[in-house]
C-alpha cells in the first residue's frame, strides 16, 4: 500500500464522526452484554424490572465517562447530557428486551451483526482511550499515571462498573472483580493509554500522530475478529507470564526453592501458624 | 373553594418556611426508619454503637442532598454545613433512641403524631423534589434525563442509600435495591419530578405554577394518609401493570405463546442450555 | 526541660518535611498491612495478582486524600499526581512483596525497623489531620462538623476504605466496617482534629498554635509505641464506657430495669413479636 494514501486513511480515522452509527453499534453490544450477564432468565427479568434493566444497560453504555468523571471530581451525570448518546441507548436497550417475538434479540445475535458492531465498537473504543487520555492530560499535564488510569477506564469502563451493574439488578458478585482477572480489552486499552502518553508527552515515538492512532485501531480491531472467528482470546498472556516470571517472583521464587527448600517450608509453616 | 383563595393558598404553600419545623417532622421519620429497620435488637445496637447508629440516621437525613451532590459533582459533605439542620437531626436522633424510660420512641410512634409528621415530610418532599429539579435545570438546561434524575433523588434519596445506611451498621442486603422494587415515595417523586420538568420546560401545562406544586403536595399528602389510615400502598400498580403490558412485552409475550407455542419452547430450551 | 527550647523543639515539628522518608515510613507500614491483611497466602496472591496487590496497595497508602478529596467534591485521583509519593509507594510496594527471599518483608518486619517507621507514621498522622482540618475550615469555614470528619478521615482513611481495599483484592467483609468497630488511629485522629478545630476556631486553648500541635504528636507517637512494646491498645475505652453510661443510655436503662423490670420485659418481648 502506499505510504501516503496510508497516512491519509489514518488522517481520515481519526476525524471520524461517533454519532450515530457507532453509538448505535456500542449500546448494541452493551444491551447483549447485560442481557447474556442475566442468563436464561433474562426475559423473564426484563418483563419483571423494566426500571432496574434499563438503569444497568445505561450504566453499561455511559460507564466509561460516568468512572473517570467521578475520579477526575466531575459530574458523574454529566454523560447523560448528551439526549442523542441517550435515546439511541435506550432504543437499542428496547429492541434487545422487548421487540414482538425477540426479533430484535435474534437479529442483534446474528454473527455478521455481530461482527460489524464489534469491529466499530473497537474503532469507537481507540476514540475513547485517545479522548480520555487527552482529557487527563489537560487537567494534570504531568500525571502520568492518571492519564493512563483515565485512558483504560474510558476504554473498558463496563468492565469496572460491573460490580454495580450487577448491583443495580441485585445481585452481588464480590469476587467478579476487573482487576483481579483483567480482561483482554482492559488490557488492550492500558497498551493503548501508555502508548498513547508516551506519544503526547515524549520523544520515543516518532511516527505521525495520525499513524500512532491508526496503528491501535487496527491493533484493537484485529484482535476483536480474531477472538470472534478464530478464538484467540488473550495475545497478551505470553507477554504477562514472562513478565511475572522476570519482575514478579517467578525467578526468584524457584531459585528459592532450589536453594533453601527447608528454610522455605519453615517460613510457610510460620506464616500458617501465626494466621490460624 | 373560592379559585382566588385556592391560588392564594397555593402561594403561600410555595413560600413555606421549612426550618425548623420541617425539618424536625424529616429527622423524626428518619430517626423512626433506622430504629424500625434495626428491629428488635435496635436498643442493644443503639448503645453499642453509638457512632454508626448517628451516622446511619444523619445519611438518612441527608440522604437526598448528599446522592445528587455526589451525581453532580459538588461535595457530598455540603448539606452537613447547614449547621441548623445538623442540631435538629442530632437532637430527634438523640430523642429517638437515648431517653429514658424510651418516652422519646414512644411519643413518636403515637399514631397522631406520627401522622402529623408525615403529612409534613410529605410537604418538605414536595419542595426537595422542586429545588432538585430547578437546581439540575440550573446546571442542565436541556438534560431533561438529569432534571427528573436528581428530582427523584432528592424526593427519596434514603431509599437510594438503604444499603450503604446498612452497610455503615454492617449489614449488606444487595438484593434490597431501591431499583428492583421502586417504592411508591419513588415513583412518586418520579412522577413529581416529571410534571415540574414538564412545567417548566414545555408549555403543556396551563395552570398557574403554584396551583401545579399545590396539586402536587396534596397529592402526596393525600397518598401518605391513605397509606398510613388505609392501607393503600401502592395507586401506581394498576397503572403501571397496563404500561408492563402496553410497552415492556406483555401483550407480545402472550401472542407469542398463543401463535408459535412449541417455537418458543424450543428458543427456552435453548436458551436455558446455553447458561448450564 | 527549659519552656523555651521546647517551643523551638514544637516549632521545628511543625515545619518538618515530610518528603521523602516520613512518606517511606508511610508507605512500608501500608504495604505491610496489605501484607498481613492477606494471610497466608500473601506470597502466592501477589505472584497471581500483581495489578489487584499495586492497587489495593495504593488505595491504602493515599486513602486519606481520596476519601476526603471525594467527600469534598475535588478529584478523587488528585493524590497521585504526586509522583514522587507514587514512585515512592511503588518501590516500597516492589521491596516488600518481590524481593528476592523475601528480604524487604523481612527487614520491614523487624521490630526496630517497625518501631521507627510507626513513630514517624504517626507524626506524619499527625500532619495530615492537620492538614485536613486546614483544608475543610478554608472550604467551609463555619461547619465544624465538616472539619472534624476530614481530619479524621484524613488521620485514618485506611480504616474507612478496608471495604473497598479488599474488594479490590476479591474479598467482601461487609461486617469490618470502622464505624462499628472505631479502631484506636480513628478515635486518635478525631480526637486530634477537635482539639484543632477548637485551636483553631475558639479562644478555649491558650498554649501557641505549634505546641498544639506538638502535644498531639507526642500523644500519638506515645500511645502507638506502647501498643506496640507494652500491647496497651486503646487508652480510650475507660473514657467511652463513662460517656456511654451517661449519655448513651446506660444509668437509664439500669433504672429501667430495677423500676421496671415486669414493664420492660414486655416492651421487649413485644418488639421481639413484632419483627417475627
Amino acid at each position: 500500500m502506499d505510504p501516503e494514501a496510508f497516512l491519509d486513511v489514518a488522517n481520515q480515522v481519526i476525524k471520524l464522526k461517533m454519532f450515530p452509527f457507532f453509538d448505535i453499534a456500542h449500546s448494541l453490544l452493551a444491551a447483549l452484554a447485560v442481557r447474556e450477564d442475566l442468563g436464561a432468565n433474562a426475559q423473564a427479568f426484563s418483563r419483571k424490572h423494566p426500571l432496574a434493566c434499563w438503569l444497568s444497560t445505561m450504566l453499561v453504555i455511559f460507564a466509561g465517562g460516568m468512572v473517570a468523571n467521578g475520579l477526575l471530581g466531575e459530574p458523574i451525570l454529566a454523560p447523560l447530557k448528551n439526549t442523542g448518546q441517550l435515546l439511541v441507548g435506550t432504543a437499542v436497550w428496547y429492541v434487545v428486551f422487548y421487540t414482538p417475538f425477540d426479533i430484535g434479540y435474534k437479529v442483534a445475535k446474528f454473527l455478521p451483526v455481530k461482527i460489524v458492531a464489534s469491529a466499530m465498537k473497537e474503532i469507537y473504543r481507540a476514540k475513547k482511550v485517545y479522548d480520555g487520555v487527552g482529557h487527563a492530560a489537560k487537567l494534570y499535564p504531568n500525571a502520568w499515571i492518571i492519564m493512563i488510569i483515565i485512558g483504560t477506564l474510558k476504554g473498558n469502563g463496563a468492565g469496572f462498573t460491573k460490580l454495580i451493574e450487577r448491583l443495580i439488578r441485585g445481585a452481588w458478585t464480590p469476587t467478579a472483580m476487573e482487576f483481579m482477572q483483567p480482561s483482554f480489552y482492559t488490557k488492550a486499552s492500558l497498551l493503548a493509554s501508555i502508548i498513547f502518553v508516551l506519544d503526547k508527552k515524549t520523544d520515543w515515538i516518532s511516527a505521525p500522530h495520525a499513524l500512532v492512532y491508526f496503528g491501535i485501531v487496527i491493533f484493537l480491531v484485529y484482535f476483536k475478529l480474531s477472538s470472534i472467528l478464530l478464538g484467540i482470546h488473550d495475545p497478551f498472556l505470553p507477554l504477562e507470564n514472562l513478565c511475572c516470571a522476570i519482575f514478579f517472583g517467578g525467578i526468584w521464587d524457584s531459585l528459592a526453592k532450589i536453594l533453601g527448600r527447608g528454610q522455605a517450608k519453615d517460613g510457610d509453616s510460620k506464616d500458617v501458624k501465626k494466621s490460624n
